[in-house]
C-alpha cells in the first residue's frame, strides 16, 4: 500500500480524552475514531490489525475442533424470557422495539440462541461433543465507557459455546479452549495467564479469566509468578487428554480480585507471589445445564432415555485485544506491533521521493516485496524525512527500510527493526531476500 | 471437514413458510436458520458461503483501489439529524435509546458516518480522490420480511463512498465501482446487467442497479438482451479511462420499472427486446455534494478555496447474494454451487463406512486433498448410500468423489460432476492428481 492512496488520518496533539496509552495510540496513529461514546471505526490501520487478530483467534479455534457459525447481532426478547435472564441483565442489555412493537434486543451474549439452534438441530448423543463458535459484534450499554476500544460498548468478541452429553465431555471441551486460549494469546505476542474468577452473569461452577499482566489493567490479580513464564503447549492433540497441561497451569495459585484467596497466596514462596494489575482478554465458563434445562435442550442419550447437554460458554474480546497488544507492546515513541498482527509486515521509506535513484530502488523494492507477499507501507509521498520516521515509529510496523540517495551513492539501504531499534545497512538484493527468504 | 464432526442439521421436509427456490434451499440444506422474523443464524455450511462471497467482493474492491475499514453497526442520531435524514428514513430505520436515553439507530446505510469520518480527516484536495468501503451488517425494519436471506432485516452488505474534488473525478469514481461490479459478480458465475435506476432515499442524479435476471427476482426490469451476455472487462487498469467500457453498456437500453421508457424499449429491435424479472444484488449512487454541505465536509481545493468534496455510493448486498446465486444455479435436486463460492469444492463420500479398504482410501484421499488446500467435506458416517447421494446433491458441491468396495475391487473411484451430472471412473491415484495439479 502506498501512503500517497493510504486513508491514514493520524493525530498530532495526544487527545485529552485518551487516560491510558493504548487509547493515545490508537487515535494518534488512526487506528480508530469515535463514532458515538463507546463506538468506533476502525479505519484502515485499526481494521488490518483486528482482522489479523480474527484471523488468529479462528485458527486456533479450528485447530481445537470448534466449528464456526454466524449468529445475528439482533436477539428476539422471547428467547432471554425462556432462559430468565431478559430482567436479571439490566441496564446493560440494550433493548430495542422493532415496527411492531416486538422486543428485541442487541446480544451481550449468545447462549440463549446457540441454545435455540442446538435445540432445533440435535437430537442424540452420537452427534456430540460438538463446539461451535462465531465472532460476531456485541453492545453492552457501560454506564461509563472508556479506555477506547478496551471498555466499549459496541464490540468483536469471539464466543464458543460446547455441548456434551455429561459433566466429564464438558470438562473435556473446557480443557480444548482453555488450551487454545494460550496458544491464542501466545502467537499475538501475549502472555496471558489463566486465573480462578467469577462467573458473573454467565453462571456457573467453573470459570478462569486470562490476564495480560500490564499496569494500566482495571483488574487487581494476584499469582504464583511461574505462570508467567510458563512455555506454551506446541503440538497439541486436541483429540487426546489435555488433564496434564491443565494441571499444570491450574496447580498454582492464580486468582482475580473476586475470587481471591489471601491465605492460599500468602502460602506461596515470598520471590514468588505476583500482585499485580491485568487486563482481561478472555473468559471460561462450565455452567452444565443452566441453559439446557430452561430451554430445554436435550438428546437422546446412549440408554434411550433424553439427558439435558452440559454446555460451556467461551469468550475471547478481539477488539479489546488491539488495545491489550498496545499495553503489552509499547514505547515513549509509539506502538510495537508483533509481526503477527501488525497492520503492515515492512514501513517502506524514501527519504527523497523525487529523486530519480532513490524513487526507482523504492519502487523495485515495493513491487517484488509485495508480489512475495510481504505487507509493506510504501511511503512515496514528499514528506519531510524526520516527520517519517516519526509517523513509522508511532505505527509500529515491525520494520522499516530507509532509501536515500547518501545510502545509495554507496548502493545500500537500511534496515530498522522498530522493537530493538538494531539498524542494518545493506544492498537491496540482500534486504528483499532477507524478507522474502522462507516465504 | 468430517460430516462425523460438522454441524450440518438438514430439514428433511420442506419448510411452509419458503416462498421461493433459494428460501427453500437454504432452509433444508442447513445454511441459514431464522433467528426471528427477518434476522438470521448462519450455520456453517451457509457462512462459509457468505465468507467467501465477501472475500471475492473485498479482493475486487482492492483491486479498483478502494481502501477497506470498518465503521460500527450502531450510529448516533445527531449525525443523521444534520443530514435531514433522521426524519425523512422513516420506519425501515431502527430507533434505539440507550441507558442515558441518548438516540442511537441501527445504520441501514453510512452516508452520514463515512463524511463524519472524511471531515475530521482531510484538509486538502491533494489528499484526494479516495474511495472507503466496509463490510458490515446492517438493519432495515422491513414491514413485511420474507424470501430469506433475499429480504431480510438483518443483512450484510459491502458499502463504498467516494470522495473527489470535482464532478468529473466523482464519476471516474463512478465508473471504477461500475466495472468492479461487473467483475465481481462474474467472479460468482452471475451474469449482471446494470440499469438505470431510481435514486430513492440516498438521492442524487445518477444511479445504476445491478441485476441478476431470475424468474423470481422482485422487479420488473426491461432491457437490451446484448447486455446480457456482453463479456466482463479483464485486465482492467483502474486508473486509466474507463469511459468506453461503461459507455459500451449504457448506450443499450436497459432500465428498472421505475425508470422504463416504454417508448425508448419499443425501438429496440423486437428480437432484442427482453422484459424480465429481475434480483438487485448491486446499486450505485453519484450524489455530488448531497450529504458535504448538510455536514460542511470541504477540502482546499487547488486556488486555496474550500470546496465541498463530490460523493457517490456504492452497495452490494453480500448475504442476499448467497439467496441470488442459488436462484440463479440449481436443479430440482439442490443448490449448484460455482466453484469460486462453494463451501467446500468436494463432497468425499465413503459408500461403506465399515469396509476397511473403501476406509482407508478415503481416508487417504482426504488427507492428501486437505494437505494440497483443497477443501473436502468427507462423509465418514454410516448413512445409506441413498441418502448420502440426496444430500450432497441438495448441498451442490461442485464436485463427488464416491469411492466404494464394488469400484475398488478394480481400483475404481467414481467423480461426478454435480452441474453437468458427468461420472468419470479412476484410479485414486488420478483423482487426487485432477483436483490437486495447479494447486
Amino acid at each position: 500500500m502506498r501512503v500517497s492512496r493510504f486513508f491514514m488520518p493520524l493525530l498530532r496533539e495526544t487527545p485529552a480524552e485518551a487516560q491510558i496509552v493504548s487509547h493515545r495510540y490508537m487515535l494518534r496513529a488512526g487506528l480508530v475514531r469515535q463514532a458515538s461514546a463507546g463506538i468506533y471505526s476502525w479505519l484502515p490501520m485499526g481494521h488490518r490489525v483486528l482482522k489479523k487478530i480474527e484471523q488468529i483467534v479462528r485458527e486456533e479455534q479450528d485447530r481445537a475442533g470448534a466449528i464456526e457459525l454466524l449468529m445475528p447481532t439482533l436477539q428476539s426478547a422471547d428467547l432471554w424470557r425462556e432462559s430468565g435472564r431478559y430482567d436479571d441483565y439490566g441496564k446493560e442489555m440494550l433493548r430495542i422495539k422493532d415496527r411492531h412493537e416486538r422486543d428485541l434486543l442487541y446480544g451481550p451474549t449468545n447462549e440463549e440462541l446457540i441454545t435455540d439452534i442446538f435445540r432445533g438441530a440435535v437430537r442424540s448423543y452420537k452427534e456430540l461433543p460438538r463446539i461451535l463458535y462465531h465472532i460476531q459484534w456485541k453492545f453492552r450499554d457501560e454506564i461509563r465507557p472508556r479506555f477506547g476500544v478496551m471498555r466499549g460498548r459496541e464490540f468483536l468478541m469471539k464466543d464458543s459455546y460446547s455441548f456434551d452429553i455429561d459433566a466429564a465431555g464438558a470438562r473435556r471441551a473446557y480443557n480444548k479452549m482453555f488450551v487454545a486460549y494460550l496458544r491464542t494469546f501466545a502467537r499475538m505476542g501475549l502472555k496471558s495467564v489463566p486465573m480462578k474468577a467469577d462467573t458473573g452473569p454467565i453462571g456457573g461452577d467453573l470459570s478462569h479469566e486470562f490476564i495480560v499482566l500490564a499496569d494500566t489493567g482495571e483488574s487487581q490479580v494476584y499469582c504464583h509468578k511461574d505462570l508467567v513464564d510458563m512455555a506454551v503447549p506446541q503440538n497439541v492433540d486436541f483429540d487426546g487428554d489435555l488433564t496434564a497441561l491443565i494441571e499444570q497451569r491450574t496447580s498454582l495459585y492464580a486468582a482475580t480480585d473476586e475470587k481471591h484467596d489471601a491465605a492460599a497466596f500468602e502460602k506461596i514462596p515470598e520471590d514468588k507471589r505476583l500482585a499485580a494489575r491485568g487486563i482481561e482478554v478472555g473468559h471460561i465458563f462450565y455452567f452444565g445445564t443452566k441453559y439446557s434445562k430452561p430451554l430445554t435442550a436435550k438428546v437422546a442419550g446412549p440408554e434411550g432415555t433424553d439427558v439435558f447437554v452440559e454446555m460451556g460458554s467461551y469468550g475471547i474480546g478481539v477488539s479489546r485485544l488491539v488495545g491489550a497488544i498496545i499495553e503489552a507492546s509499547h514505547d515513549e515513541a509509539g506502538i510495537i506491533w508483533p509481526e503477527s498482527v501488525a497492520p503492515f509486515r515492512i514501513g517502506l521509506i524514501s527519504l527523497k521521493a523525487d529523486d530519480p535513484k532513490t524513487k526507482e530502488t523504492c519502487e523495485d523494492l515495493y513491487a517484488k516485496l509485495t508480489n512475495a507477499g510481504v505487507e509493506v507501507l510504501y511511503d512515496d509521498t514528499g514528506e519531510r524525512a524526520g516527520a517519517k520516521f516519526s509517523m513509522f515509529d508511532l505505527i509500529g510496523l515491525p520494520w522499516q527500510i530507509i532509501v536515500g540517495p547518501r545510502g545509495l551513492a554507496t548502493g545500500q539501504i537500511e534496515i530498522k527493526n522498530r522493537k530493538t531499534g538494531e539498524r542494518e545497512n545493506l544492498s537491496p538484493e540482500a534486504a528483499l531476500n532477507k524478507f522474502t527468504s522462507g516465504h
